[in-house]
């Protein structure tokens, strides 16, 4: 079995050699070569919607690391824009003018994602022909329920106060909005599939905010639409509900064919949450990486061991964090592939 | 049964009337009046360390929302100023300088709380005069984990990386840290239960950041440690793992009384994770707080149901947040207290 097979195989359900890997925020700026090419760029954005630079940064780990898969390098709030919102990053955290009622949601524009964001299918199509199979590539988009709260706080949330008053005293505007985001993100993946990614993750980093009634009013039903509508266009489909542990058997409900877990939820657990429907994606602590390389391996093996070496893609549990040594990055991707499966 | 004995009751496991409620910063700032008697303080630190206004903003609540307990007026981090931390809270937010290598944590006291914290054991029975047996008075602390972030981390952390990259690569060290501050709390504890507090709660804020495999290393034993020192005393002890839903079958062996639960987890499954041996307090969002009232009563009759009407203490699953309608938390208190038990 190829390296470029490891990680389709494992989506699929079907049998592998290895235990495929990939580290969330992979291209990212733990990596010399990564801030390099940040500082060509000058800002955040530039870098992400210039496609030589976001294909550059892209393919930075993949030989580095030995990872089995490439993921597109942009950024979730990307879509917001043509949207409507104005964004920026003064420093390195998104800022948006907030929307919080329905005069600001009817005048959301749901975008055609090819015509305003071409960057984004541009970068596409350029790492896939850089890549030249060695390895597949993930496309991704933030889920509903996440948009929305940057669309809502205008930033990263603390506590998610506007985004909940919105959510408990005007319902109805939500749900627009979550349509509207539904709708542009839909359009958004199936044009990454379209130009070539041959998998798509889906990012709800702060769903884990909602109590699983929340979860199934506000964020599930939109998760749902989206999987039936990629479904049939073929490309494997990753959710990860971040701090979700008390989601999983919900999620494990909404057809995708994935399900990324958090650190906090072991893999034993998460799987007897889940059914055997579903790969598991996850879950080492990315703090764990600032430790020595003997306790990485320790702790590594704890997740291969309780995956039970079935149905599984190796990552961390959140992104691979700034100022860790690339070297221990390397250290486990080598050491989860020494662990053989067949 | 009276409104002083619900409570207790309620966390020694004996049948009550109604589910006793009280709400995580019930004295703050969305009370006019709290923010009346802290414009008069001036800044934070000293409403904290003025005993007759700590009194006066303890006891704004109890009336105005009819709630079954009150809870000192404090913050879990004034311990670390005897211990030789210097802390301001510049912007609301707290700042410390950071102790992260074995000089910082040698240098740390474990102060004598009467002698280094008097104006705490003062307010403390200034309040229970006042109180004059209406309702118990709740004492409490930062647990050791969570404490030991904001030394590490020099302020409220957000991916703690500081404090995981100690706990992975010095754990010799995070562990005297760890003991420091355990016997820190455990005399502070003491010295509030001495002075008249009938409960005390253990805040682990942070705690829910934690793998299962490090809570169980880095938290659950420094609990379970001040759960022994502090039980021949007599005042039930209540432990609030915040986001800790993956950590609630630990917890619930480590001899609390009480279990605080966040609003992610149904009480229902976290019953199911802790068995029938300790109450659980919880777990409505508050953020629900900001919605329409029969929103609210319809929310807390699922929190009830899922309770089932035994070993509970109805509380929100975070505190109380700034901008929530006061009226809001009297409907909820008067909604709870409703529900008739016996």
């Amino acid at each position: 079995m190829s390296r470029s097979d490891r990680f389709l195989r494992a989506l699929r359900g079907e049998p592998v050699d290895t235990t495929p890997v990939w580290i969330m925020r992979q291209a990212g700026r733990y990596l010399p070569e990564y801030r390099a090419t940040r500082a060509k760029a000058g800002d955040f954005l530039t870098l992400c919607k210039t496609p030589e630079l976001a294909c550059e940064v892209t393919l930075q780990p993949i030989d580095r690391l030995g990872v089995d898969a490439a993921i597109l390098f942009s950024d979730i709030l990307i879509p917001l824009e043509p949207m409507g919102m104005k964004l920026g990053f003064p420093n390195e955290g998104p800022r948006l003018e907030p929307v919080r009622d329905e005069a600001g949601v009817r005048a959301l524009r749901v975008p055609n994602a090819e015509e305003t964001m071409p960057f984004v299918m541009d970068a596409v199509r350029l790492i896939r022909r850089a890549l030249d199979g060695k390895v597949p590539l993930i496309g991704f988009a933030g889920a509903p329920f996440t948009m929305l709260t940057y669309a809502v706080e205008g930033q990263t949330g603390k506590q998610f106060a506007e985004t909940k008053k919105l959510l408990y005293t005007a319902p109805a505007v939500a749900h627009q909005l979550l349509q509207k985001l539904t709708d542009t993100v839909a359009d958004y993946l199936a044009a990454q599939i379209r130009a070539g990614a041959q998998v798509v993750q889906l990012f709800d980093s702060w769903v884990g905010q909602l109590a699983p009634e929340d979860f199934r009013a506000f964020a599930a039903p939109y998760v749902k639409k989206l999987v039936d509508t990629l479904k049939p266009l073929g490309a494997p489909i990753i959710y990860f509900a971040n701090d979700g542990g008390s989601l999983l058997a919900d999620a494990a409900r909404l057809g995708a064919d994935a399900l990324g877990v958090d650190w906090r939820t072991p893999l034993d657990e998460a799987r007897a949450r889940t059914g055997d429907g579903v790969t598991l994606q996850g879950n080492l602590d990315p703090c764990l990486l600032f430790g020595p390389v003997a306790e990485i391996e320790r702790r590594a093996d704890d997740v291969l061991a309780r995956a039970g070496g079935k149905r599984h893609v190796f990552n961390l549990g959140h992104g691979i964090l700034p100022g860790t040594p690339p070297e221990h990055a390397v250290a486990l991707v080598e050491h989860v592939h020494r662990h053989r499966l067949s």
